[in-house]
């Protein structure tokens, strides 16, 4: 596991296009999802929570009501790494199984 | 449910004697809680939200890995109310399940 080079970032973030990179802290990557209602957004949370600890990858997240802002970024390199794409990429599956909401 | 009034607040406070007012949106309380790990974290945010969920007065928090940053403050009366209390008191319950972490 590494940073993701300048080279390689392009086709790492085109997996991930509703997340916008952010040139902080060596590189993260950062969404909002927006749910229905608390109950789907802890149902989220915990389904992904699951997949996280499974990885031993843990994403920075806050939550109020409906709404979970998530930053992505992998300390041990200090920037972005394959599993911040990996673990965007089961947040989405994850997210899918709820219709989406209109931002807030 | 209203706002706590100034002559109300000190003993409210007195309740949770962990928390910090901050006299911002009206009034809020906030609390930093560190656990072992991010198992542990996302524990007590689970028991925790069936609790908010009950009482339909839910926590605005961050989390990454064992920390969980919370603020609580009731947007109907744009403050400070005694629901903000016992969803204050209630976590402390949980956290209690816990042995007590250093500061991160």
């Amino acid at each position: 596991m590494h940073k993701l080079t300048s080279a390689e970032l392009p086709a790492a973030l085109a997996q991930v296009p509703h997340w916008r990179y952010q040139d902080e802290r060596g590189g993260l990557i950062a969404r909002q999802f927006v749910f229905h209602d608390f109950v789907q957004a802890m149902g989220f949370m915990t389904q992904v929570a699951l997949v996280a600890e499974r990885s031993n990858h843990h994403p920075e997240w806050f939550n109020v009501y409906n709404r979970v802002e998530v930053v992505l970024t992998t300390h041990d390199v200090q920037g972005l790494s394959q599993r911040d794409i990996d673990l965007a990429q089961a947040m989405e599956r994850i997210a899918a199984a709820w219709p989406p909401q209109e931002p807030a």
